[in-house]
C-alpha cells in the first residue's frame, strides 16, 4: 500500500517518511538547548531553486556551529532530491536540518560528544505572509521594547531556530491587528523579522542592512534584480529613522518572494498601498523562479496508474 | 512484558513510555522556533525537592509565553509522579516541558494559532559539572566575546532553550581545556551558566546577580542556607571586576547543587581550591535535599516479583 505523503515528507535517519511520522527524541540537543542549524529551500514549479546558494549556506552554517552530519553535499542533494520527488510537491517548503543529537555518553554536557545527525522535511509551500496580505502591503511592528537577538550572542549568519524575541514581537504585533514584526538592534539600526530580510527604497537607491542579519538568498536575488532594473544597492546599517523616511519599504524571503510593506507603526508608505517598485520586484522575483540558470529539476515518480 | 524504564521514562500524549520513544514532530514550534519552555526539578532519595517552588515557576513561565497546555496544575503534579515512580529512579533529572505545538491550520505562522502541549520526562540524576569537577572546584572561561542573550530579546526568567550563547561559550571553554563557562551581560556584569546561576563572596557578604537570569530556585536555597549560615546576602548587578576580586566563588543548580569555582579565566580563587565556605554550603545543600519540609514522596511501584 503507498503511503500519503500529500501532508509532506521527511527523509529521517535513512529513510523517507510522511511528515507525520518524521520526529526527534525530546533529549535531542536540538530541541533542548536548540542546538541546531538548517536551511530552508524553495521548491517551484517541479525545481530547486539556487539549490547550489542554499547548500553552500548550510555548510556554512554546520561549519560554524561545529557540527559533523558524516554525509557529503551529494548525499544531502541526493536525500532533498529523492524526498521531495517521493512527495510529489512541485511547490514546497523544503527544510535541511543538521542537530546536535544527544550526549554519546549519557549525562555528559560536552557539545562535542555528541552524536550530530541529518535530515530534512517538505511541505506544500509556505506563504510566511499570505498572498493576500502581500498583495494588500503588509503593516508591521517595530517594537521599542523587543530586540533582535544580538550577533556576539547567537550568530545569525548560521541560520537557526533562535526565535524567542520573533515570538514576542508576532504577539505584540497580533494584538495590534498587524501581519508581522520586525526587529532593531540594541543600537537603533533595523535587522530583519521572523523569516524575511527588509529594504528600504528612497530616490533610486535600495539599502539593506549589513549586520545582525541572515544573509538571505531571496536578499542576494532582490539586490540582483534591482541593479538589473538600475537602481543603485547598498549594504550597510540601516537606522530606524532612515527606515520610517523611505519612499517604499519591502521584505524579502523564500517564502514567498518579495512583499511590499505598506505600514510600520504609525508610519504608511505609498499611501498605504504596495509601492511601484516593490510591485515590480515582486512580479521580476517570481519570473526569476522559473529561469532554467536557477533550477535544478526533480525527477518525481509516475503518478501510479 | 514489562518495559525497561532504566535509561528513563516519559509521559508524553497521556502515556508513559520509555525515554526513548519519547518524540516530538520535526515541524512542532518547540523546534522549529525554540518556542517552549520548561523546568527541571529534582528527585533525590525517592521524593521531588519542593516540587511547589518549580511547579510556581513554570506556571509563570507557561504565563510569560502565552501557552495553555489545557491541563491544570494537579493533572501536571500527577503526570509527573506517575512518570517518576514508574521509571523506579530514586534519583532523578525530571523535566516538564510546554511546546507552541504546530499550527492548527497547516501554514500559519500565527503563534496564536498553536496547539500547546505538555510532556515531561525523567532520566538519572544529572550533574551539571561532574561530582569529581565539584570537589577538585570547577575552572570557568568567562568570554569576552560572547554575551548572555539580552533579557529585552528573549525572557530568561520564562525558563528557556536558547542555548545558542552558552554552546558556542561552553566550545570555547572546552577548546582551552576549562570546565565550564559564565557569560556577561553587555553592560559587564556577570549572568549566568548553561544550568547554573553564580555567586560572589566577599568577607561575610554573598552577592548574586539580580537581572539577565533565571531566577534558580537552588540560588533560593543557597541564600536561604546562607542567611542561616549568619552570612548577609545580596541581589544585585554584579560587575566583572568584583567577581574576579571575590573571596570565593560558587554557583549553584539543581543538576549537582553548590558547585565551588577554584579559577576564572587567569584568576584562580582560595589557591586554586573549593573555598571554606562554598565546601559547607555544598555540605546544607546535600542536607536539605533529605529535610522532610522540602520533600514530596514518591510513591514507587512494588518491583515485580
Ligand atoms: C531570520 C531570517 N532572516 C531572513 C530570512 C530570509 O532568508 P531567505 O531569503 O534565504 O529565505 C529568513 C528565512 O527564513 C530568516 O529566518
Ligand atoms: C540558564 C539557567 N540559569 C540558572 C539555572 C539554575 O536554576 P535552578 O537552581 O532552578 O536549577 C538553570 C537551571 O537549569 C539554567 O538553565
Amino acid at each position: 500500500m503507498s503511503k500519503d505523503f500529500s501532508d509532506g515528507a521527511a527523509w529521517i535517519r535513512g529513510s523517507i517518511v510522511p511528515i507525520a511520522e518524521a520526529t526527534i527524541g525530546v533529549t535531542d540537543w536540538a530541541l533542548t538547548h536548540s542546538d541546531v542549524t538548517y536551511d530552508v529551500v524553495p521548491v517551484w514549479e517541479g525545481a530547486f531553486f539556487r539549490l547550489p546558494d542554499y547548500l553552500d549556506r548550510f555548510e556554512h552554517s554546520m561549519q560554524a556551529c561545529r557540527m559533523d552530519v558524516g554525509l557529503s553535499r551529494a548525499e544531502i542533494e541526493a536525500a532533498l532530491h529523492d524526498m521531495v520527488a517521493r512527495s510529489g510537491l512541485r511547490a514546497s517548503y523544503c527544510a535541511l536540518v543538521a542537530a546536535r543529537g544527544a550526549p554519546i555518553i549519557p549525562g555528559s554536557r560536552d557539545p562535542r560528544e555528541c552524536a550530530n545527525h541529518f535530515y530534512a522535511w517538505c511541505v506544500p509551500y509556505v506563504h510566511v505572509l499570505k498572498p493576500e496580505v502581500a498583495e494588500a502591503g503588509a503593516r508591521l511592528l517595530l517594537p521599542d521594547d523587543i530586540h533582535r537577538i544580538p550577533d556576539d550572542s547567537v550568530n545569525p549568519r548560521a541560520k537557526n531556530y533562535h526565535w524567542g524575541d520573533f515570538t514576542q514581537g508576532l504577539f505584540a504585533a497580533k494584538d495590534q491587528g498587524l501581519d508581522n514584526v520586525v526587529l532593531s538592534d540594541h543600537a537603533g539600526n533595523v535587522t530583519e523579522g521572523p523569516g524575511f530580510n527588509i529594504f528600504a527604497l528612497k530616490g533610486d537607491t535600495v539599502v539593506t542592512p549589513d549586520r545582525g542579519v541572515l544573509e538571505g538568498i531571496t536578499r542576494r536575488t532582490v539586490l540582483e534584480l534591482a541593479r538589473e532594473a538600475g537602481l543603485k544597492t547598498e549594504i550597510r546599517a540601516l537606522p530606524i529613522a532612515e527606515l520610517l523616511q523611505a519612499d517604499e519599504v519591502f521584505l524579502s524571503t523564500s517564502g514567498g518572494g518579495v512583499i511590499p510593506v505598506s505600514q510600520i507603526n504609525e508610519r504608511t508608505f505609498s499611501n498605504g498601498r504596495p509601492g511601484p517598485t516593490a510591485t515590480r520586484l515582486r512580479a521580476s522575483y517570481f519570473d526569476r523562479l522559473t529561469d532554467p540558470t536557477y533550477r535544478t529539476e526533480i525527477a518525481y515518480e509516475p503518478a501510479p496508474a
